[in-house]
């Protein structure tokens, strides 16, 4: 007999009557006579309830002894239940030990702390909510590049390792072969984007996008940021800034409503620890239109709303020009309109040089996404086309050309317009789970300090 | 009217009248009155031939003058050609220039060596050939998802950041911060292969794979190495070296398949490249079976051939024990089977640490993929799965325990059995796209000595 998924036990119990299941123990518990294990193989999130007995189930002593966290091969019946809440479980006919577990498997207890799992991250995802995260992720990966695949993007694996600097806002890690000497014939570091490349991509093949890791040395310590993450960036090229939003809308709603789909039963699990807050917040993205707000607008509206005494923020002061922080951008989102907001044409001095300058030379064909719960998730632009222009913008920024001149000169080739944005993998992940902590959505998070696993 | 892709026009042509398209000029000739321009937007590699005349053309004389690499946006009508092997052209009735190409645009020619290309990767994919190969690039990522997807495997992201070296065979790169100091606590790497990551979702989650990239500070300069690159590496829970091999099977056979059919196109452009080599090549792979011979048979084989003199290596010396070269693979796949094989079972000394020894004592159950063409591209194992064993491997082998004890407790928990296997990315695209270089599958390959872009 072969074995089957505990998914595909949930999702036909009603048809079957013998199964074979391999899996490990969550919870083992007797009275003698009778026994209950709490038995997962990593499909679902479901987990099976076991019934053994001395009289039916043969190796039932084993079956006794078996440990949090073992190995077992069963056969057995599937049965009605009488417990609420569950139709069904399985009575053990035969129990086989694969591999018993040590005393010591530290996920005994049913409730542990986000620290603590954070010390086993080798161990935390054979727990139900970080299972659930964890699944989550891989399909919410799957829904990107089905969705760039739909709509004819080009998967580009932008480099890594490289050798300009000019994005270097943030902290660059620096990489070197053993011994500490240089690898390359100058300095090397990992990517914080991979933008410049894919632009390059898409002067060719039109629609590209990368999805990989990238990196930050960055020494602070908070709930949002890693060293390491993974990012999703296309670049569109004979588009400009409406066409961008659009598709951000579109593909944001695409993405939610896919893992509504396909991660039911972990939406529901997730859900009713957000105290049932967290699916209709996802339903209300879904079902309404994107906002689109010039910054200027914005910033309007954030000065009315204090001089009118609405909203009292740490920081009051308000004025064209300002880079809003992340009690701006929720007040917006979450208060003013209590749906996403799109925000457009920034200030070209709080943005990056490759942003195309509007006509009003104040400007630029920026945007950012803001969803209520989180602030920005996403940023995007047009890019400047015009070589002379985008030449003056690196100088006074005091990027050196030379450094980038590959990129620059794109424009000297046919390129009319390109526009793309960036998606922080991890940042969606907290918003669609309803996870505090960035940490707990990423496998093996990195971040200043100890770096073990 | 919306503009449509150079692919839709493909598809269509027959039904199609007035077309509107946004792409870039690969060549431009005419002859006073009339022209023809070489028209592409990336979504195909075909291009389609424009046809400008005098007398039906606005703006003729801004089409005549059109270089090289511009970006145009033309309106005309889908008309029969007369041309052999073309079975429709665009007679332009309205051209409009959006950015002229400076003169210097290096793609002028049909014809530039591969040397030459990779000193303009920002710029190659603008030619047939490399738009082909990167999108089969992006093609197989995507059959990868999918075919795992399909099978109940999650995705798992493994950290490029490791403070652990016990892989590392190969040649590590360090990663610090700037000013070159340590970032973490001690001092980190970066990854070589997410297998032991993997290895601990696979306990909990069954079915997991990791698509990332990986990396080795090799100064080797051949054409088979580079210092980057992408590797896919599933893993599965219960899972013995038998079904591992059945695995690879049917998922190096659906990644065929899938080109084949998704990248029809490219893959008959790459095909007659190849002196019609290539399609029959990887058709032979999809419709035989995969040759399963224990490395111990090989070594007869390999051994009997030499002394029958049906073969010379370069290295004829042949014996248990031996790691056997590309040209012994090679022999085995090309020669002696004519399809891919899959070697089993082979000596403990001559693998890692981490595979399972077999009864014998003395081999491990290991697997290499051997195809024709090309050698091994894919490797695998069962992993050790007895505390006691892979502890005395890592001290046989110089590995201190206590830099990978997360991993090794893994063994404590329920571990049963696991087995997995590793892909080089670049590799498969190598083969599947008949490329001699792994620089040339790459959008911008890193290796010893110069970086940039």
């Amino acid at each position: 007999m072969e074995t089957i998924s505990v998914k595909d036990v949930f999702k036909n119990y009603k048809q079957l009557k013998r199964v074979k299941l391999a899996g490990w123990v969550r919870t083992n518990r007797d009275s003698g006579s009778l026994g209950f294990i709490s038995f997962t193989d990593g499909t679902s999130i479901n987990s099976i309830q076991l019934v053994y007995k001395k009289q039916e189930t043969s190796n039932f002593e084993e079956a006794r002894t078996t440990k949090t966290g073992s190995a077992i091969l069963i056969e057995g019946d599937v049965v009605e239940s009488l417990k609420e809440n569950q139709h069904f479980e399985i009575l053990v006919k035969d129990f086989k030990m694969l591999k018993q577990a040590d005393e010591d498997f530290p996920l005994q207890k049913k409730e542990h702390s986000a620290e603590f799992l954070r010390t086993i991250a080798h161990l935390r995802h054979r727990t139900n909510k970080y299972s659930a995260i964890m699944k989550i992720r891989s399909e919410l990966a799957f829904a990107i590049h089905n969705f760039f695949h739909m709509n004819d993007f080009s998967w580009v694996s932008t480099p890594i390792l490289t050798g300009n600097d000019a994005e270097g806002a943030g902290e660059n890690f620096i990489v070197r072969s053993k011994n500490n000497e240089l690898f390359f014939d100058k300095q090397a570091s990992l990517t914080v984007s991979g933008q410049l490349h894919a632009e390059a991509y898409a002067q060719g093949l039109k629609r590209v996008y990368t999805f990989g890791p990238t990196f930050r040395a960055e020494k602070s310590n908070t709930n949002r940021h890693i060293a390491e993450f993974w990012m999703i960036e296309p670049e569109i090229a004979f588009c400009g800034l409406n066409q961008l939003t659009l598709l951000i809308e579109a593909f944001v709603k695409y993405l939610i409503r896919f893992v509504l789909k396909n991660c039911k039963d972990e939406m529901i699990f997730l859900n009713k620890l957000s105290g049932e807050q967290l699916i209709p917040k996802l339903e209300n993205v879904i079902n309404n239109d994107f906002v689109k707000l010039s910054y200027k607008d914005a910033i309007a509206i954030l000065k009315k709303s204090i001089s009118e005494n609405k909203t009292n923020f740490e920081d009051n002061e308000i004025y064209f020009g300002k880079d809003l922080a992340s009690e701006h951008e929720r007040f917006l989102c979450e208060k003013v309109f209590n749906k996403p907001v799109i925000l457009t044409d920034f200030p070209k001095e709080i943005k990056a040089f490759y942003m195309k300058l509007n006509n009003d030379g104040t400007t630029v064909a920026a945007c950012d996404l803001l969803v209520p719960g989180v602030g920005e998730i996403i940023g995007g632009s047009q890019r400047e086309d015009d070589y002379k222009k985008i030449l003056n913008r690196c100088l006074k920024m005091g990027i050196k050309p030379e450094e980038i001149s590959w990129y620059l000169d794109l424009r000297k080739y046919g390129y009319y317009k390109s526009a793309g944005f960036g998606l922080g993998f991890e940042r969606l992940i907290m918003y669609i789970t309803d996870t505090s902590n960035i940490k707990d959505v990423i496998p093996f998070p990195r971040s200043y300090g100890p770096i073990n696993f």
